[in-house]
């Protein structure tokens, strides 16, 4: 039960951690300014996109060298796309419509299907071809959607300080003030990066069906919508060999573009409401029933840890649940039940466990 | 500067609140036991879906007896089936294809383009068409991605506790254990409940189409699949009047129980990440490091609160942003700067402010 109340940093006192130290107390002239908490020692383990996705140890592979994103998604997308153009190599006699080399149509309707556009120009015929376009565009929605879409965030992620950088060119800013720019306002300019992309896309794919497919400025123009929104009609595709090979890549960006465009705009949404929300919880007035409910050890004052457990907590970023599972392993580590923990309850502990 | 150590609970003893209490230190008999953080007061203000979306006050309007997200998807979803269906009726004669009836066909038109079917059965053939169509599908995209996915959310998870006492008819437990059943696994009941749904239109949809609409039964088992992954070959599509006001209703819900499916798979992933890191930070070993680390206020000590925040953050569900935005508020509201907030700085900071 020794030194429940020592009032000294824990690592330059533990040696004469004595009861002698309970007395002082938080009005004593050793008392110092709250501090931030150090950072904890796992802040690369701690997920940094929206959906809380940790990266968990994983295990070396061929394509080792790249980021653990990109890895999985060169894997996916290179085992998908090579079965789906086999398969459907295999089985191109059971596939009608406009066709021009058998090995690239099979990975044009392969991509076609897995992004769901689905024109029509090349359409399945019988029950076995039938039966595989059904599984491959399940499989496909599944690829795009959980691992296309994370890659590509990273890689919008990436460019996000190089558009940051680009917009304050005119103004001399730090590189810190750069990063904390691009931090505060994440989502903006990711939202920014994408859309600039999208122009790109949608202006480098109109110009080439107008020049390789000969289409007409506006049907050029409806293909590329069309196709990009995954609507796919089929009056307008791709028909030339060339143009095939262009698409193989134009629709795989293009689709992905659009569907991180309106992720982001959802995330903007969810992240203003929330930024309401905190600015509200941080500038409502404290009352005394406030007091009491944030006095988590009822000690009858709220302490730093305390006012932060509560005010999260209004703010929704802590559940009652997440605060209680946590208090049961603080209750175990309490050995001498002091409602502290210090050096002596590490080494009760360690001394009951073995 | 009075009453900085308190130790008593707050509002019993506000009136007598001296100095003289602060010599009751944590190992006095009247310590108690750490209690939980009562229920901030704006529980029903803190978003509970995954998006963090918290619901804000809304103005009154016609769909006023509504649950929120009905009345907006309600609203937005009429306005854009409205005009859709009367700007496609007025250009009807700029669309080519099979047709049946003209204000139907428009409606089934707006449909198939709102998400992303794109059949092709029914195409736009001039410039004014084609343009009305890229738009709508864009502002289709944004209904169906960022309106109804909230709205279905909201839907499956009414019907998840239905699921779940169904499931555990056979076993007597009371309200509360399905309740906090249904809790705990909330994601993975969702995607059960959604796999259902799936399996009904799945099913429906191909009665109907070898039916109604006269196809061979694998025919319309592909023209489901390519209908509800809004893949939309065109090759089979709805041709009968009948058929397209099926249709109608079908594809919207089709489409968007697939998207739900694979946005409950993402989100049952990420859940069983956080589950697995969750556990990691529990159950690893404290040292002296992680003590100082997390001794926020600097008294040699941990206390609950510094400990759940050190865990909180590890876990990475607040970072030090967070944290340092509530210290910010703290350290203005510690009017005498003890350290701790009680009773006297609320009165402190109000007499400052008049």
């Amino acid at each position: 039960m020794a030194c429940n109340g020592a009032r000294e940093p824990l690592l330059t006192r533990v040696a004469d951690c004595t009861p002698a130290n309970n007395n002082s107390n938080r009005c004593g002239p050793n008392r110092r300014r709250i501090r931030r908490v150090r950072s904890a020692p796992l802040a690369e383990f701690v997920p940094k996109d929206i959906n809380g996705d940790a990266p968990l140890p994983r295990s070396p592979s061929i394509f080792g060298n790249l980021h653990p994103s990109f890895r999985k998604v060169a894997i996916f997308l290179t085992v998908y796309l090579g079965v789906g153009t086999l398969c459907f190599y295999i089985v191109r006699n059971q596939i009608s419509g406009k066709k021009t080399n058998g090995i690239l149509d099979a990975a044009y309707f392969c991509v076609v299907t897995m992004t769901t556009v689905g024109y029509g120009d090349l359409v399945p015929n019988s029950v076995l071809a039938k039966l595989l376009a059904c599984s491959f565009v399940f499989m496909g929605m599944a690829l795009v959607g959980l691992v296309l879409s994370k890659a590509a965030d990273y890689l919008v992620e990436k460019q996000e300080t190089m558009l940051v950088k680009a917009l304050h060119k005119h103004k001399r800013v730090g590189q810190t003030e750069i990063i904390k720019e691009a931090e505060t306002h994440r989502v903006r300019y990711k939202l920014y990066t994408v859309s600039f992309l999208l122009v790109v896309l949608i202006s480098s794919g109109t110009i080439f069906l107008a020049t390789v497919e000969k289409l007409d400025p506006v049907d050029a123009f409806y293909c590329v919508c069309s196709t990009i929104t995954t609507l796919g009609y089929g009056d307008q595709s791709f028909s030339t060999e060339v143009g095939r090979i262009f698409a193989g890549f134009w629709i795989l960006a293009g689709t992905v573009c659009v569907a991180q465009f309106f992720l982001y705009m959802a995330e903007l949404n969810t992240e203003n409401r929330r930024r309401a929300l905190v600015k509200w919880v941080l500038t409502r007035k404290m009352t005394n029933v406030d007091l009491e409910a944030a006095d988590l050890n009822e000690d009858g004052v709220v302490d730093a840890a305390e006012f932060i457990i509560y005010k999260l907590k209004e703010m929704g970023k802590i559940s009652q649940e997440d605060i209680s599972l946590v208090m049961e392993e603080f209750e175990d580590l309490d050995v001498d039940q002091s409602g502290t923990l210090s050096a002596s309850d590490l080494i009760l502990g360690q001394s009951t466990e073995t």
